[in-house]
């Protein structure tokens, strides 16, 4: 029998819905500061759109000094930045809230990180003018369809405060990885939106619209809700990306050998970035603090870690994981529960059984 | 931009691990008689086996008047028989236990159909004969390993007692779907045996043994026994699979519009027939029951069914479905638990918010 690679092992996104296509990373098999596009999460409010050569332009207007509209072709000739960033769904871990919420249910792997090149956000306004009464600033992609709450059509949109567009890492990015970004994830032009979750990122990039007023777009204003009542439409928007951590290995409920094992996983942060990561291997018993390992040149990547563990007695064992920022924030014990399931951040936690 | 077929949605089979490489099909995507090869799940002990020229022949010894080495084209030129058959991985639906036990965390998808064509395992001992005090026979793999709990190395074995490897229908497979068995799945030869859990089937099939006590191997004695108490070892062995039933779609907590929906699954058992299954959209205080589609020349193969669903209120819903089979078996309210988690069997499950 010859060998060829078909025979060795192969790691797939995991799909959660088809139409429109919603995948996940298989987390566990990821270990690079570049998660290759085959990996990338596919998060999609409608079908695919069809792009014409519409596609390679993108529009400013609303409350600018000057509207403009900037081709493609020139977008990449203008100054740019070239950033390691952490896109990561609200709806990550989903799948973990008791009581269980609708929705795509997300294990761990609706995050992606990824160098996306681009001309910085502020740039581009600073050509425009910003009128002073602005307030937010939209965007919208080409994607649209219709939403199962309502019958009418929608493009995809979300906006930013101006404050947030002018003083973050945002860019209107046309490179992922070194290459034209993949047409799944927004080709030709995308903003990515560094520290905010990936609903802010918004893909197929269409037009950007400097307004007065608070932006109530549905995906504003229903979607993206932190809502923590079940009974109440009372809740507060879906912004920065939570204090979080993810344990790539063991994997949950695995059998392992007693030995020395690598715990091994990321962690990551909307502010700031992360101080310090600590593990225990009872239940929360005791903690022990892991080996961090970050990029000095990438502020706003993740940060990997790894514990030795030595484990000589055979049983049940419950590993926990606990990440902090610079900002003072840590992963809380129990989860903040929300009506639609955004922002899981609970510690970490993986279940194994030594043999 | 040019439409081609990397921009249509894509499944992908579900990575539970990757060495070994355990793979379920995504089950909401299959509505087929025949699974394609593409989303055939991978359930291994150990990692792929290099094969060499041995591989294309088959042995069979031990308690036999006579014994017989068979090629692989001999085999290929012997009386057939061709059928449609659900294998089922035993741990199907592990993840769904609570409380939850160790080992893979499969979901619906550790399940497949396809057409087997192979020499009848009968017809084979019918040549090779069997000695009176004959009372299991042994297949063997190629595939081998170390287990996590002992440090010797094994190769994948397993028994059949003489009745069911003489009066079931059991196959020496060597084709899959019309082709060539798929090297993962077994290449050149496997056992296929109608009605068991998937690991009586027995892949990348080496040697036959008859012999006259009962067979001990760690995969028939540790592993493939269901221990209905967690601090207990006593138990008693996986064999036929269990009445069951899988929800198609809609998936659990999906969101949908109010209007007609169509449920749809399929329904399977390892003795007899589906005989009847019943569907209840509230919570099973009510039951209706589905449309059966069976096909009548292929016995083994399993039942598809739908249910047509107008649902005008919105609000929450628990959608349940129970198959019935031809034995008087119903699938239970409850799932029997068992420490290793195999042979889950409880009513089949589905929420879902209408709005």
């Amino acid at each position: 029998m010859e060998k060829n690679s078909e025979f060795y092992p192969k790691a797939y996104l995991l799909t959660r819905s088809l139409i429109p296509e919603n995948q996940e990373m298989p987390i566990y098999f990821v270990r690079k500061w570049v998660t290759p596009r085959k990996y990338f999460y596919s998060r999609n409010h409608f079908p695919y759109p069809l792009l014409s050569k519409e596609a390679y332009r993108l529009e400013i207007g609303g409350l600018v000094d000057q509207p403009f509209i900037f081709s493609y072709e020139k977008l990449k000739t203008m100054p740019y930045s070239e950033m390691l960033v952490t896109l990561e769904c609200s709806g990550n871990k989903r799948s973990k809230f008791i009581p269980k919420v609708f929705g795509e249910q997300w294990e761990d792997g609706a995050i992606n990180q990824g160098l996306w090149k681009g001309v910085p956000l502020s740039y581009l306004l600073n050509i425009t003018g910003i009128n002073p009464l602005a307030k937010e600033i939209v965007f919208e992609g080409f994607d649209n369809g219709v939403r199962t709450d309502t019958d009418q059509l929608h493009y995809y949109r979300r906006s930013l405060p101006i404050d947030v567009a002018m003083n973050s890492p945002v860019l209107v990015a046309y490179e992922y990885n070194r290459e034209p970004i993949p047409y799944k994830h927004g080709f030709p032009l995308r903003l990515i939106v560094h520290g905010w979750y990936g609903m802010a990122s918004v893909k197929w990039l269409k037009r950007i619209t400097v307004i007065d007023h608070e932006f109530k777009g549905p995906f504003q204003a229903i979607d993206y809700v932190y809502y923590p009542e079940k009974e109440s439409d009372v809740g507060y928007p879906v912004t920065e990306i939570n204090v979080n951590s993810t344990i790539q290995y063991p994997l949950d409920l695995m059998i392992l050998n007693a030995g020395i094992h690598q715990i091994e996983g990321i962690a990551y942060t909307g502010k700031g970035n992360i101080t310090k990561v600590s593990i225990s291997t009872d239940s929360g018993e005791t903690w022990k603090v892991a080996t961090l390992q970050t990029n000095p040149d990438e502020p706003y990547s993740w940060t990997a870690w790894t514990y030795q563990w030595d484990v000589k007695v055979k049983g049940e064992y419950t590993i926990l994981c606990r990440a902090e920022d610079s900002h003072g924030r840590a992963q809380p014990s129990e989860p903040f529960w929300n009506k639609k399931g955004y922002g899981y951040n609970a510690v970490s936690k993986v279940k194994v059984k030594v043999e």
